[in-house]
């Protein structure tokens, strides 16, 4: 190969961004850069195809036209005849003109479902292979450590074990499509300073261990992940674009990660234009190359450069060519450089397939949290005479999906793609629902703006008449300020936002029993709604199924199970603040004036029916610091409805050579379970899973006594049993990471010490 | 020496604790241990006497002969006939009954004012060493990064280099006095989660050696300061109190620090109650121990355990011996152990002097900032018919005070301490200085709570009828959570406290211009008044002098010369942010919908008089790494009247192996300049003030281009004028770490390039 084409490989070409331009213009303007035409780019190959399906709305056929004709230029009128690795957007579907839009990331967690992120992710990745799409830039892994933080939806929230094994499907099911699934962001993105997007990060290397690292070294070691794509972020004033111990170090020392580091678009440009660490593009390009960065998206700005005023020229090019390898590699293992390969034939596909639908809908559906129903509001029973249905929520089907979405439904010169969709907003799926009764909807307050004269007081006017008030309020997402929730749409605080605290309480004020719903990106301060509501639901953004789904969960059609992958907070000031913390400076010390007690805790989830857990019992007292134990609790269906719950495992190490979280989740099963049905859950542990990184910032398991617990959520545990770890403090460099758990139905006899948890 | 000797003169004994109750319970209770009489814990002798002028409200005689009679046990009943070291709080002002109150640290630091800090401590210091006071708990070298923070007002603002050099001043000026100062709180504090006071700090070595630890090395270095006090909270899961890197290698090691080590009260048990890396009280004394720490306050809690189960004895022991060596030398350096040393005779002393008062009232004049005139409402006219003084802070000389003068004036037991200080109150001392006016005073709301009926509605009403409101708002000191400001009173945002700003709006929809002063002890949000309020005078909690002083100012009798020490925000969200960050998510780049632009930026203080700043010029425009620069600028004062100025050097480094920030502080110089005068302001900067922790965490002055820039605020400066340091990359363990400055007076003639700041 020559020195042009081995470049040729580490870029990619961005063919058509002209409607792309309010998305992207944050990001590109700054580089002020012209764009090649694809036959010039592309003259000495090219490594990846940058969304050609995505940012321009085009149709499946269309599209399909157009890689073909790319890749046909590449196998005919380049020298080599490689085809480009084509790589798509894919966070809540494939994302592109008429494709299922599917929950976001957060509703996923809120199901703890394991079999089906997996078989969403194979669904995805299935359409996306396809229309001739190799890789997919999901999941993503950035454990939530600020709520107001935009892109919190995109997250599996502020637990790393659910994001780990959940984004461990995810990749799973994505690569048994024969697409390449992409971690994001590697790493620390979700830890910019005051929840504002692209901020630095502040933080340590024992914390970034524990904390932000596990996910993607499951996704890498157990989950056999492709390709990684960095973080725009700078964690201790390192960008990730140029950290060598991130990108080489870990990923690949540590973990043997063998596929292909992908830049985040623009990133390495950044290394000059924005973090300042770069004096030239060149010099920008060496640093990501040298850390460990092997392809540089969307396109081919600094790579392109690598060889300008190259102070070491041998080790850039020794640089070059493993990056090159690791590309080849992978469309070798890809088949395009199997004889003959030809992109699929150009025909009409249909994204959106009832399989697609059935997915998001039970997604949608297990997704659902009830928080609240001690006014036993829900659900709603038969013969309402009226129900308003208020809040900018109501009737917008927009508020159902998420940011990365936005081919669909927030291009602003495309009003008539809506028709790509067929989503019922909340209102129209209940109105369906509550056949004769007579729902009244109002908009009450838009989303942000203070409400026209009068539209207010009509809402409340509505909900004094009624029955019951359904009030649906929250996001609507949008990137860089354009939404509430998404890329660069960051939170000031945690207050729902603009007027819609105003409309909450004005409803409240009408005494009509409030059944308060929020349809959001990320969690709200919901506390001063306790115990004034008569029912609260939570829905992280349910996509194209979900005002059904809510519907269909607001009547008592679905028994709602989702339980929450971050905590719900009482109030919004003292932020940040995740369950994940040591014990200094919590409440309860005093030594603090501000309270950081949720109203809602981690893991927390009702249903229509009733469920009860047994004792843990432990199969050891002792286990040595290599070995295992097995946790062993009953629960059962009290209820008279069938219903799933989620069985939760929390483990705390009391005294460590480090401070350690107060409780931290080691593992959780979702049970399905008839009424008056019970079953036995066991979950096999290791004693890697008390792991740590200590003082010398080497992962660890110590001697000594672990609490364990089980929970149908944080709050709510049954009574601890300990356990004790012997031996000698043992280095573990590669820790089971994951807790297999067994789920035996019991028949009712079988059933012991089961009590309430408390 | 016994082991017992030993091990007591690594102890303190605190005799009297009742009254103090109420502020320690916080952290004391969760102890749950028993006192010793006297008698007892110093049997073998005593490290140090805990607060006997402190916590119990006690006058000087009475003290001094409590401290007489341990002392006289000391050296009389025990066989070494050791003397205890008294030690004392003192951040404002020695903290015992009837003590001058000086303004809190926010305040000096608005001063710029070397000399006057200086004078300050050695006044402090020369009040203790009368009593017989040997150590005093001061300065704050915690450099602020979260305004919520409770215990911003004990801090020396948001730079690192102003805290670095007052708070050197501070040591000289009280160790001048022959009284040991105590840097604290090493290091951290200031940064933990939410501005939750003791919550965990997220923050990598790099972040930590570059903004936290610069004012404490330059405190050891330059300052020569006797003592160190851990910090409470944890860096990356390490508590500081079990830190041996920061206590033995950092400070003793890379600094040379010779002094002792104290604990903050009670941290070194905290060790096993709050951060769990100790299993028992004995452990945590020998981690403690074994970090560096020498001394355990405020009484032997732990250290008097260490035997107790010791899997090294021999180590123990000497460590023990080696903390016992450094005791004993501070106490021979103190002449405690000259023949026939005793302490001062018991007598009355006056702790509020006139020098006291003096110094308290410059520091006061000094401190106060005008941040906004725009409307030219200040000096408020002679002649006024009516002036209204509304708000919380009017006519409460409390809301003048810091939290840590608690024996004053927050011992709920003692509501007639009040007779102890003398401070008018704002609106008594602007009714005195308006002699002829009609002042009406009305508090208009509560500091927190919300107004009694008609309460705010006669304040509103005072406002329209008279020509100029003065509406004074802010905090009142008080700890955990008794007052808005101080140790545990953390604030959730940074909204105004209470109802206050509904006071200020309905304030200012009456039409009157408004005077808004702010009397705080952090930075509040104020951009919604900009525009709106006629003038915007910020105070940090300005002591017993300070209605006066605010008096003055508004009068037009002062001529108000503080500058910011840190920023004024415009909104109370996306916070936690300071003037010290990287280009990386700031305004401008559109990737987060946030702004972070303040409504008054650092360094920012006007005067009623104008001043206008020279081109910067420097003596090379290159330097070697090990060289150094001189920077000049002209200032002159060309408004009709006298006043002072703070001239600000700052300088940016584009390029760098790490990130930095976009701007930071190298070099200051308060001037004072009658009318029409000027001066030559030349600062030398050595290249080491350009030194930064690289990668590899070493600290290097790179090659490459420095911008420098001078000016009134960091918003308001000269065309930067760039250096370029030339060389190999060097390694500066020990950097210069102060920019001298050297003013020299012009006669008008040699004003030569003078054009406005821009």
């Amino acid at each position: 190969m020559t020195p042009a084409e081995k470049l040729a490989q580490l870029g990619s070409h961005w063919e058509d961004t002209r409607d792309a331009s309010e998305i992207i213009a944050p990001m590109q303007d700054v580089l002020g850069r012209g764009r090649l035409p694809f036959e010039t780019a592309a003259a000495a190959g090219i490594g990846h195809l940058t969304r050609v399906f995505g940012t321009t709305p085009v149709a499946a056929r269309a599209g399909m036209q157009k890689v073909r004709a790319a890749q046909t230029f590449l196998r005919e009128q380049t020298r080599l005849g490689i085809p480009a690795i084509v790589h798509e957007e894919c966070l809540t579907g494939f994302t592109t003109l008429g494709a299922t839009v599917y929950p976001i990331p957060m509703a996923w967690a809120a199901t703890f479902d394991r079999g089906l992120v997996r078989g969403m992710a194979r669904a995805i990745g299935e359409d996306m292979a396809t229309v001739g799409v190799q890789q997919g830039l999901s999941p993503v892994l950035d454990v939530v450590t600020d709520y107001r933080w935009g892109r919190v939806e995109e997250t599996l929230g502020e637990d790393p074990y659910v994001v780990a094994t959940l984004a461990t499907e995810y990749v799973s099911g994505m690569q048994e499509a024969g697409v390449i699934a992409t971690l994001k962001h590697f790493a620390g993105h979700a830890s910019s300073r005051g929840g504002r997007n692209h901020a630095p990060v502040s933080m340590g290397e024992r914390e970034l261990r524990d904390l932000v690292l596990p996910p993607f070294e499951m996704a890498v070691r157990a989950g056999g992940a492709g390709s990684v794509m960095n973080s725009y972020t700078e964690t201790d004033r390192v960008p990730a674009a140029a950290d060598r111990w991130l990108l080489t170090d870990v990923l690949r020392g540590e973990w043997g990660f063998e596929g292909t580091v992908v830049s985040d678009y623009w990133a390495i440009a950044f290394l000059k234009s924005k973090h300042g660490v770069a004096e030239t593009m060149a010099d920008a390009g060496r640093q990501a190359l040298h850390a460990g960065m092997d392809v540089e998206l969307p396109d081919t700005s600094a790579f392109r450069l690598l060889a300008e005023d190259d102070p070491d020229p041998e080790r850039t090019r020794a640089e070059i060519d493993t990056a090159v390898r690791r590309v080849l590699r992978q469309k070798l293992e890809l088949g395009l450089l199997d004889e003959g390969w030809m992109p699929p034939d150009p025909a009409d596909h249909d994204l959106d397939s009832p399989r697609n639908r059935e997915l998001a809908r039970r997604l949608a559906e297990e997704s659902i949290i009830l928080l609240d129903n001690s006014a036993g509001a829900l659900p709603l029973p038969d013969g309402l005479g009226r129900v308003a249905v208020v809040g900018p929520g109501a009737s917008d089907p927009r508020v159902l999906m998420g940011a990365y979405s936005y081919p669909i439904h927030v291009l602003p010169r495309h009003p008539d793609l809506g028709l790509g969709i067929d989503a019922a907003p909340v209102a129209a799926a209940l109105a369906d629902a509550l056949a004769g009764t007579d729902v009244i909807v109002e908009e009450g307050v838009p989303l942000v703006d203070p409400p026209a004269p009068g539209v207010l007081e009509r809402a409340v006017a509505a909900a004094r008449d009624s029955d019951v008030a359904v009030v649906v309020v929250g996001d609507r997402a949008g990137m860089f300020g354009k939404g509430t929730s998404g890329e660069g749409s960051d939170a000031p605080d945690l207050e729902l936002p603009g007027h819609q605290g105003r409309l909450v309480d004005a409803v409240l004020d009408t005494g009509t029993p409030v059944v308060l719903v929020v349809v959001s990106g990320r969690p709200y301060a919901l506390g001063r709604y306790v115990g004034r509501a008569a029912a609260i639901v939570q829905a992280f953004l349910p996509g194209v199924e979900g005002g059904g789904a809510l519907a269909r969960v607001l009547t008592g059609a679905v028994n709602p199970s989702g339980h929450l992958p971050v905590q719900i907070p009482r109030t919004g000031g003292a932020i940040p603040h995740t369950y994940l913390a040591p014990p200094l400076g919590q409440d309860g010390d005093r030594i603090s004036n501000l309270s950081i007690a949720p109203a809602f805790s981690f893991g927390h989830g009702l249903s229509y029916t009733e469920f009860e857990l047994g004792a843990l019992a432990l199969d050891a007292e002792q286990i040595d610091v290599a070995g295992s134990v097995r946790a062993c609790t009953e629960v059962r269906n009290v209820g008279a409805r069938d219903g799933s719950v989620v069985v939760q495992l929390y483990a705390s190490d009391p005294v460590a050579q480090v401070t350690r979280p107060v409780a931290q989740l080691v593992g959780y099963a979702r049970v399905e379970l008839s009424a008056g049905a019970a079953a036995e859950v066991t979950f096999t542990l290791a004693a890697d899973r008390f792991s740590f990184t200590g003082r010398d910032r080497r992962r660890i398991v110590e001697p000594g006594v672990i609490r364990l617990a089980a929970g149908l959520s944080l709050a709510a545990t049954t009574a601890p049993v300990a356990v004790t770890v012997t031996g000698c403090t043992r280095e573990v460099p590669a820790p089971v990471l994951d807790t297999p758990v067994h789920i035996v139905p019991l028949p009712t006899a079988a059933i012991h010490n089961v009590g309430n948890a408390s």
